[in-house]
């Protein structure tokens, strides 16, 4: 099956158009789980336990993981194997690079990380992101416009009266009809933009949760005619709900909150 | 010492501009190696031992280690390690992500795998770049005119009338005066421009050998006005010169030609 038909599957299947982002940083962590050697592992795997039914996708954030060096690795590569397979795996990097290059990031990520989805950064065009293209089964969000403040400096910039964003949607997308995209949840106006232009992609929307996006509109401009296919993120607004012993508890409330909050939206 | 300074330094105590992509891929080692468990980072090793009096700089591909999972971490760990000090190592990554994760990448690459300088994605603008920028003793190279094909698709869109990648330069360096920048060597014209815009940058340039890329050009299109701050790269030209046991031999002669050809062009 390919990605965006599993993904609506999924979707449509679960009720939930809500992502659990892992940016698992171990400074945050309770106090009895940032002391011990398998603390990082035993966190996610709580949050896992008491949120699987909730979510669409995990999205692990390789920055968090790398920083942990080779142990973090496989950690990483252990998260992956520990969520059920009917949920999805977004494996955040961001990466792109020349073709012999991009072609080993997918190795890592498709092969030996089995994630079923990357995120990848348009920047060095179409070459760059074809190495993740070629299996279907595998999904791809190429950043449109990200959820930072940063997004203004070039991402807007003017390209033929149009925002550069809008280029790189329409660009990709005839590269490949499946391509997905990342739009920012604080730009709720561009995200229905986007979905004009790539009314049947998916749709990965971060930054409801601690970056104040608004849960309302990324639901009604981010789901296709079919209302689906938007893939709304919250990572540390979710997995540090509580900073005590009840941390996967308070996790499982957080997310069921915004997954509920989503699907009052999705069922209007 | 700033990051510039001490690539100065080096390239002008060394009398080299080149810089060594370390692509390392099992699958093109000599036949024993390849079989070897220990075989990839025994070649790097004695490519490294073979070239160090001929570069400026290491630059390990990121992807090519990563494509090797966790143990693929610990050798390029390794790697920085066996590098001699008066060498500059440059993570090849292309990071680049929201202010917090942008934070862990740095951490990743700076203070757990080591490397002196790093190559960022501008796509996200500045406060994506701004945690690799906080360390005056640490380099970055920022993506402006990469070296492959699709650098077309993007890179080169007109931004009131002038190219993206030149509105990357000019903005990024209003960041930091120290920043550096990725300009292919299949783009002389464009190169000399850009050193124009950045007269005082480090410059990163893929692509001379396997790639094409023009070395006369890269030397005096690419040196600031003393002569320096061009890095000019070439990976499986030199890697690969040979697959047969005299591999490191062969890497050495092919190092040499390239750093012998730059310096009689920088020397004229």
């Amino acid at each position: 099956m390919n990605f965006p038909d599993r993904l609506r599957v999924i979707q449509e299947r679960k009720g939930s158009l809500l992502c659990l982002g892992l940016d698992v940083d171990r400074a945050k962590l309770p106090a009895p789980l940032r002391r011990s050697r398998t603390g990082v592992f035993d966190f996610i795997s709580a949050v896992v336990d008491a949120t699987y039914d909730l979510v669409c996708a995990y999205k692990p954030n390789l920055a968090f993981f790398e920083a942990m060096g080779s142990e973090g690795w496989d950690i990483l590569r252990r998260t992956v194997c520990l969520i059920p397979q009917n949920i999805i795996t977004i494996g955040d990097g961001k990466r792109g690079d020349i073709g012999n290059t991009g072609e080993r990031y997918a190795a890592a990520l498709f092969d030996d990380l089995r994630f079923d989805a990357v995120t990848v950064s348009p920047y060095m065009g179409r070459d760059s992101v074809e190495p993740f293209l070629t299996r279907p089964d595998k999904g791809v969000f190429l950043l449109a416009l990200t959820s930072n403040k940063g997004s203004a400096d070039f991402q807007r910039l003017r390209v033929a009266g149009r925002p550069l964003y809008e280029r790189v949607v329409k660009t990709a997308s005839s590269w490949s009809p499946g391509i997905g995209f990342v739009v920012g949840a604080i730009h709720p106006r561009e995200l229905k933009q986007v979905r004009t232009l790539a009314p049947n992609a998916p749709l990965l929307i971060p930054g409801v949760g601690s970056q104040g996006g608004d849960l309302e509109a990324s639901v009604l401009n981010g789901i296709t005619k079919h209302r689906d296919l938007a893939v709304i993120n919250a990572s540390r607004s979710i997995l540090y709900a509580s900073s005590g012993r009840d941390f996967a508890k308070a996790a499982r409330a957080e997310a069921q909150r915004l997954r509920d909050a989503m699907e009052r939206v999705r069922a209007r």
